[in-house]
């Protein structure tokens, strides 16, 4: 449950190997099912090819129109990788290397063959980025405004979804309710908990919910934490 | 292999359960395997809700853009099937009841309590379509121009792709080459055998497919069944 407002999602997943039914995608559901626990719906995912204009073409069209764009794919060390080159294109900025990704990787691949060319390609970002932690590989998520860049291997994404939940990036636009229902002294009730770190949704939310409270005759008492 | 040109495809899968995360899509990879079989490339896929405008636009979006549209859900019997009526208005046609469908709705489900309304709706097409075989259930697939229109449970998307295969809505814009190597009297060499409801394809691919060959350096005889 949010205030009235019903935050919105889409998703690029990008490769060619979906398109072609060689890879069988898990993440649609994934992060669909990870969207709700946040408190936000799933509205659309476009599955593009590894082709630069059709990822730029996909991202401007997404962007805009949800409130969150995810993306899974691309992210790798390969030469096909291009989804960083590809949403740095669709924004009009530059790809930089992440000096915070560029340690990481360097540390993670230090006892593991070094760190190659290929593998600071994982660096890449584009400018104004930042990270999204990834605790079962080298190579990080990476957030840029609303877009936040995935990898495509399942069990790594559900790691970077999991280093969101309850971040300020994905609750800033969002509030938080935990309902908590009691029986004590003959009473029947129930203990609303909303989380925000904005102030005036968290007032509009609890606005919102004691006036629900209330059309349902039922009283309430707010207080603050 | 078919000739110079890449033939297209996109699809559209239409349904809350998908993007909710509730249910796990398969006709993503399905479809793609089997149009890779029918030398049709899956180019782009667009999960939509169940929506009427977002489908109209999101048909109207690929069905000019590739050479072929398949969809995916909504033409069950309730009221939140409405891929039939959206694909209707993305045509600008009227929505009729096709008495083939009806007739075939009638029979399957005269010993399984009978037509309802409800039931009946599965009967109705774009005007102007033409039905999808339906060996597993009584509702059939429809195809409209190069709109095709296929059942969202994956054993029934299934078995209409079967009933599709190697039929003229299919080959008429392609041509598909089956390849048999011989060794034969010390020579090494292969018979292609190209298939094609379209003489002027076929010959088209016959030429490219010897052009090729002389490449090659190989001598080719061409013959005709």
């Amino acid at each position: 449950m949010t205030t009235d407002r019903i935050w919105t999602a889409a998703l690029a997943v990008i490769g060619d190997e979906i398109l072609s039914g060689r890879t069988q995608d898990k993440n649609v559901s994934q992060i669909a099912l990870w969207l709700n626990l946040q408190g936000i719906r799933l509205r659309e995912v476009r599955i593009v090819p590894d082709v630069e204009q059709e990822i730029v073409d996909c991202v401007n069209a997404l962007r805009g129109r949800y409130d969150y764009l995810f993306t899974t794919g691309g992210i790798g060390p390969t030469h096909d990788d291009i989804t960083v080159d590809a949403i740095a294109k669709a924004l009009g900025v530059d790809v930089v290397i992440h000096p915070e990704a560029s340690a990481m990787l360097h540390a993670y691949y230090e006892s593991r063959g070094g760190l190659t060319e290929a593998r600071l390609r994982m660096a890449r970002v584009p400018d104004g980025a930042e990270l999204i932690p990834n605790r079962m590989s080298g190579a990080p998520g990476i957030r840029h405004g609303n877009i936040f860049i995935m990898a495509g291997v399942p069990h790594i994404t559900a790691g970077m979804l999991d280093a969101l939940t309850g971040t300020p990036a994905m609750m800033k636009i969002g509030c938080q309710i935990g309902s908590y229902p009691f029986f004590r002294e003959g009473k029947v009730g129930s203990n609303f908990v909303i989380r925000s770190v904005d102030q005036a949704q968290l007032d509009q939310c609890a606005a919102a919910l004691v006036a629900e409270l209330a059309k349902l005759g039922r009283e309430s008492v707010v207080g603050g934490i």
